[in-house]
């Protein structure tokens, strides 16, 4: 089957790679992650998230990060934004872009934001309206798509259920969350069918975890599928907040490398991408967390 | 397409792991490893090679460890030959296989083993006929299979012809090397076409390294051409040389979980494995390289 022939890869590391790691960052190192990141060539970059500081403190700075920003020609900062406070903060702060997020998981969605499926679509619904008045594009997320940490499997429909809501409630893509990165490709292959029912394939984002060592087969399946859309985090910022040591976000350079290998274009220039990778680890005291960081960085004292 | 529904795996961290990591590591503890190994259900496990001490000293007690070992029914423990004497060695010590190696690669071959393709090959002839005197099955090794660190590129043709080469010798396996970790999937699947052509695809290997995190993408692409054995080591061991700090081969146990999520049967125990993978590490004194057992055995201070 012949795969796309070009990508778009969404850099998530400094939202949803920084809110997971433990060490509080600066706000002028967050705005320099983000221009290396824009640097190297990635036109789409997840600044920041408008929650509260309480539940996320590494976030409490995003209007800060938003009012900072040094925007290149061609790039989008979306946001995060849990509701319609939050939308609006988000606005005011500069936003041109938001995301919202769901879950395909009963349990998960109970845990993790404390109202049901439902209840968080209807949370969003006045988000979409408000942000369609005001002009601004808005992506969905939906998170534990082929495994949940609480109720284990998650039935393929059920992504598909909730994958339409968001689309129909006016997301102009939908991001579809290995949360806990359990997935393998033929369960990745199938879900993505059952949702390309109710969703346009070219309006699906692949949103994988590495914890299992699993994100670059899913995303190859994927591609095979004809997603090209990825969320991914530069050094694999992130780790899994459900094993201590354990892998988050696919890393972008490894998605970046595998791409470059398919002969996929991307827009992403990988020795910057690494350079960046090795920069921001170092900076937050880690090995970069990814294989192909480390392999073209080498480290004296691995 | 359809998968295989089973899949052969060739444990090869007693030797291929332990040869390229920098701790000394006593025989009691290679036994000790070779045995959990057995126990967690692989079958075929490379237990160590007969080549010089000089050039690897953690190979030293190859007579040792052939002498100690408590071999399981249904078990076999392949060794490493680099030539007639060695072979010979080897058979003393009670070897039942052997392995041999040549490169595709004509600069990695005079840089490795100091001679021609052609000459190693040549070197392997009366291996195979001895071997076929004594009823000793013989394994082949091609390593550079999709690239190369002196040369760069290595083309599909010249990884066939060594393979057809060593089939023809009698060899009843050959066994793939992505010795650097550089390949991506298309690129694994127009070599593995090329080689096909010339050795049954049943009777081929794919030896993947994770230097570049594309190893288990690699698999499902080989998996969806119809490749059915491939070799692996147990928490990744061994390592990068070429690249201080980055891997090596795949990890046994991501392998196991890939295969597992595909529902193909491997015979292994994932959770003993992961244990083995764990303990080896920990006598090692470094965290395991592999997803799988981070994700599995947290923690505390990764």
């Amino acid at each position: 089957m012949s795969l796309p022939t070009r990508v778009h890869i969404v850099e998530v590391g400094p939202r949803d790679g920084l809110q997971n790691e433990k060490v509080s960052v600066a706000t002028d190192t967050k705005l320099a992650l983000i221009d290396r990141l824009g640097a190297a060539g990635l036109s789409r970059i997840e600044a920041t998230a408008f929650v509260s500081p309480k539940w996320v403190p590494q976030m409490a700075d995003a209007d800060a990060v938003l009012a900072g920003l040094q925007r290149r020609a061609g790039v989008v900062y979306p946001v995060l934004t849990p509701n319609l406070q939050g939308f609006e903060r988000a606005v005011a702060a500069g936003a041109t872009e938001v995301a919202v997020f769901a879950a395909a998981s009963e349990a998960f969605s109970q845990k993790n934001i404390n109202c049901s499926i439902a209840e968080s679509l209807a949370r969003f619904e006045p988000v979409l309206a408000r942000a369609q008045t005001v002009g601004i594009r808005v992506r969905g997320y939906v998170s534990c798509v082929l495994g949940c940490p609480y109720q284990g499997a998650v039935a393929p429909t059920a992504v598909a259920e909730v994958a339409a809501r968001l689309y129909a409630m006016g997301c102009y893509e939908v991001s579809l969350g290995d949360t806990i990165g359990v997935g393998t490709p033929r369960q990745t292959q199938t879900m993505l069918a059952a949702v390309a029912k109710q969703v346009p394939m070219d309006r699906l984002a692949g949103h994988y975890h590495d914890t299992y060592g699993m994100a670059i087969a899913n995303i190859y399946a994927s591609l095979e599928m004809g997603v090209a859309t990825f969320d991914a985090s530069v050094a694999g910022l992130g780790g899994c907040p459900y094993a201590q040591g354990a892998s988050g976000n696919v890393a972008t350079e490894d998605v970046v490398y595998l791409l470059e290998g398919l002969g996929i274009e991307s827009g992403v220039d990988l020795a910057s991408l690494v350079d960046c990778a090795a920069w921001i680890s170092e900076v937050l005291g880690k090995p970069p967390g990814s294989k192909v960081a480390r392999a073209r960085k080498p480290c004296q004292n691995p």
